[in-house]
């Protein structure tokens, strides 16, 4: 398998303060595999259902070529939910609940057929069972993780001991601070640095996307959205594209990073313009060319 | 005269979590014209001070070749004096008194060696006042103009009027809500652009800046600074990088455009390394190419 994606489905209820969405589909692992699937077609799923999670979602990820081998469908058992509220600024939003049902019981079991996959993306699940999944990997050339405030307050400890084995961090800015106890964004991913990882990237929401390397930084802007209908799976679709564009191009060199972060962004871009995963999962390669070509645009000054 | 600059001069003092500063020199027609000054030696500053500012500040600036037949100097005056303090996040500060003094009467009188200036940037002053000094010039090439929420909320009619006779508006993101009443800074620039400016720059603080033509949007970051000491001036630094850089190159095209506003970004990245002015009045060309370089390797990224 090219690239590992392990994290959570779920059906998520969101309100924005312009709509509101019951019970559509979501999760990190959902909307990471469905980003990167515009980048390679060889892409494993792990993660827990109910057998009330809709088929025709799975359908949908089955005919983009994600193996679903390591998705269990529990019979009887409800499906993760999640329902938050976005406020009028799109930039702050609250959990109005979360039952994780059959997720509560999540142990990731690795299918043999998975285990020599060459890149790894875990979703933002507790660290213990992030370490659970490297541990059941041979070898991987790249592991990509994510995390958030619930795991740096309850488990930092064992994030700690995850990182040690996380190749590329990619966390919002607040997490970024938490994670490193240091206000200033720079220091804090440099200090993160010194944690295990070899790059970290610091999503910034409408402010872009900050890659920090041992002696190096690459700062990128939020593509300008006009109109963002629903925040909601942008992280994770940030990366899914980074990690779909890494996986295709078997290239980690500092130049491939800055890409794979110009299309973690596209994609990103590209999945506040609707609720959910409504946009990210009707895209085209030529949709994705268009805008990260945007991106050069937006970026571009010459010296003289 | 290749630039002329209008605004207050003043003795500011400056509280940050970690320092403070007594009135020392400050005020958007110093910041301007010295940051303005490494570019171009042929700047006319108008504003105006009392006999207590300090004698040295005003040697130097003549010693860059700006020339200061418009500052009167009051005779038993005092200087506009603002005092603020820094939050700990140095991204709010609160304004702690706010003495006019000599400013209270300040009318703008262009002397006639600089009414045939070719370019303007009108510090944030009443607008009335900037409306005053843009009808004494001639025939500027290009009118750059700054304001702030203090004109927006109490001379909005005024600030309109005016506005349609500025070509550049540099604000930051707050005030480009307040001006165009809408909440993404994308949609508030674009009406903006329908209220007189031919361009817009806001000024999104530690996440950079972004410029907006008809037609085409330029975001550019902030250079990532790992010790703020105190931002005062660094939006004056900013159009003084700007307007300098445009003056030196006489050049108002779009790619220059975004020349300049890198070259603001820089200079307004070393104004925020030390208090007040004391980082800028030291810089070199050396220096601030070396910067601009930097900020090339910051947003560079290579289509493959």
């Amino acid at each position: 398998m090219n690239l590992l994606v392990v994290g959570s489905v779920a059906l998520d209820t969101i309100e924005t303060p312009f709509a509101k969405a019951s019970e559509t589909p979501g999760g990190s692992a959902l909307y990471i595999s469905i980003s990167a699937s515009y980048f390679t077609r060889s892409i494993g799923l792990v993660g827990v259902v109910g057998d009330d999670f809709p088929k025709d979602v799975i359908e949908d990820l089955r005919s983009r070529g994600i193996d679903l081998k390591g998705l269990q469908i529990v019979d009887g058992g409800k499906t993760f939910r999640w329902g938050g509220r976005y406020h009028y600024d799109m930039n702050t939003r609250e959990t109005l609940f979360t039952h994780l049902n059959v997720f509560s019981n999540f142990n990731p079991t690795i299918p043999s057929e998975f285990k020599s996959s060459k890149y790894v993306c875990l979703g933002n699940i507790d660290p213990v069972l992030q370490m659970e999944v490297l541990k059941q990997v041979e070898s991987p050339k790249l592991v990509i993780a994510d995390t958030m405030n619930f795991w740096i307050e309850r488990k930092y400890g064992e994030l700690l001991e995850t990182l040690k084995h996380v190749n590329v961090l990619i966390v919002n800015d607040a997490e970024a601070r938490q994670i490193a106890m240091e206000p200033n964004l720079i220091k804090a991913g440099k200090k993160i640095l010194k944690l295990g990882p070899d790059v970290v990237i610091i999503k910034k929401g409408e402010h872009g996307a900050v890659l920090i390397i041992d002696g190096t930084i690459f700062t990128a802007p939020a593509y300008p959205i006009e109109s963002i209908q629903d925040p909601t799976g942008a992280g994770d679709s940030f990366a899914g594209g980074f990690a779909g564009w890494i996986a295709k191009t078997d290239d980690i060199s500092e130049e491939n990073l800055r890409r794979a972060v110009i299309y973690g962004s596209t994609i990103a871009s590209f999945c506040v313009e609707d609720f959910g995963i409504n946009k990210i999962k009707n895209l085209s390669w030529d949709k994705i060319q268009e805008r990260f070509m945007a991106f050069r645009e937006l970026m571009r000054f010459e010296v003289e």
